[in-house]
């Protein structure tokens, strides 16, 4: 990837049937459809619900979507767990199958626990795998894991694996720790890549990666033509009208709204449902979604039924 | 269980080798010891690190353990996930292999979820499992899942599933909490767990059922004999001098320190090793922790190396 073109990823929602099982032919064929948008495909992340998947069941679904003809080098599998033995299978699977890299969450359960737990995890991890192949991402998303990656674990875990610990999304929503991060780790090489489009001009501006971002699932072609396009004069504007799609969503539970969005405008009503503890939106505030969208003449291009 | 008899168990602490893969040997044999000190076994809990094992890895140490002999009814194994796949295949397993009930966390990955959410995520976990002998002790403990079950979700478990959702461990810290959960909802035969040994007598006198805590791996006897002779009049110094034990491990980190104590009284220092996120007590605070100990006369009685 070259330095002046910004590289935006979706993490890709996940589609379940009524027995709450993945809809395999759903996700691929939204998976297609976003790689159509220009994003890639940061599928098992936090809006994929990937935590309330089993591990079983995210190789299960990586298998079926490389199986179906997605690129591997577009897929950025989300892989950390709480587990050192959960987190190499699923990771080393990815290696296996040619994706891109890997985006890994820290161990969640413990809470306040020291950089050298947190380095030795990784550690662990990256030596079980033991791959040339492997490119982790590091995920740093303290409003929900609430177990931080801080920069001095960011540069020691550089310093360990610099080919394999290559970037990291920065989901604080604080902008001095992503800058922070951009200004003492990206010369070399490393790819730090915002949590929200919010950031995205900012972050390719002061020589980040991009972002990985919840609403990529639903503005993907806009998102990614900023990443593109960041250094034309319309970029300020771009940004903006990114950003007044990303306010509607943010005044719902994201996670739901996403599903309620594509369910919306694909007209595929399973799209809604969400595993538990996740609740879908209610009728009420899916309406105020609506209302909300068509009032900024959102529209998701192509979107299609997928005949499933 | 009699009224007049409260209930101990211990959340088992987990031996490593050092690959880190569980000491199944060893942790029969301390889980043999831990029931000749009068405690039941509450596998898999917070203290046992179970949430850095794997379901497959958990599974394999429930078969073991009761493949050793060790009772199944003195076995409430830990058996909460972020996934209902994960925690129905644990509790399913635990139920087939006659253990006395499972002690399930909730989902813990994303916060800030409804009730809603949660009620289904334990409704789908039962329904799924949909055995009549399963036996539910829901586990509070916001200071580390940052998920708390609140006393109206309670409610409305034991409302629908009355003779599932059996009971609770309230790890919150917060006797006021503890104390609401025995009021409303002893009566109708809900067991209380308090989730420190610090208010077993107060559990016990209110109505509640005893204490499922972490320095019952280390003081299982002292604690259990309170459990059986609360009601005699040394009660309160036989509370005063458990608080003073507990108040030493409390001034470490509890896991480690529970590791390091055992493996200086069972001269058995693969006891100290921890899995990542968690490291193991420094050969400083080890010594400052055993100073402590036996400045209080402390033993851990009977515990013998077990020549693994």
């Amino acid at each position: 990837m070259s330095m002046s073109q910004g590289s935006v990823w979706s993490p890709v929602i996940t589609p379940f049937g009524s027995d709450l099982s993945p809809d395999v032919e759903r996700l691929v064929s939204h998976c297609r459809w976003l790689i159509s948008q220009g994003v890639g495909l940061a599928v098992f992340g936090t809006n994929s619900e990937a935590n309330s998947l089993t591990v079983v069941e995210k190789v299960e679904l990586l298998e079926a979507l490389v199986a179906a003809g997605i690129p591997a080098d577009r897929l950025m599998p989300g892989t950390g767990s709480c587990s050192i033995g959960d987190t190499v299978t699923l990771s080393r699977r990815a290696v296996e199958l040619g994706c891109a890299g890997v985006l890994m969450l820290p161990p969640f359960y413990y809470k306040g626990v020291s950089d050298e737990g947190l380095f030795r995890y990784y550690a662990e991890v990256i030596e079980r795998i033991d791959d040339a192949r492997l490119r982790v991402y590091l995920y740093h998303i303290p409003p929900v894991a609430q177990v931080s990656i801080s920069l001095p674990l960011v540069d020691r875990l550089i310093k360990a694996y610099p080919s394999t610990v290559v970037g990291i999304k920065d989901s604080s929503g604080d902008w001095s720790n992503t800058q922070a991060l951009i200004d003492k780790f990206s010369e070399r090489g490393f790819q730090v890549y915002a949590g929200s489009e919010r950031f995205l001009l900012a972050t390719l501006r002061a020589g980040g990666a991009g972002c990985i971002s919840a609403t990529a699932n639903v503005n993907p072609e806009a998102i990614a033509k900023l990443g593109k396009t960041w250094q034309q004069s319309d970029a300020d504007e771009q940004q903006a009208s990114l950003n007044r799609v990303r306010a509607v969503f943010e005044q719902f539970q994201m996670i739901p709204a996403l599903k309620a969005a594509t369910g919306y405008y694909s007209g595929e009503k399973d799209w809604l449902r969400t595993r538990p503890p996740l609740v879908e939106l209610s009728a009420d505030k899916s309406r105020e979604l609506f209302y909300l969208l068509d009032a900024e003449h959102f529209e998701m291009p192509d979107l299609q039924s997928t005949g499933v």
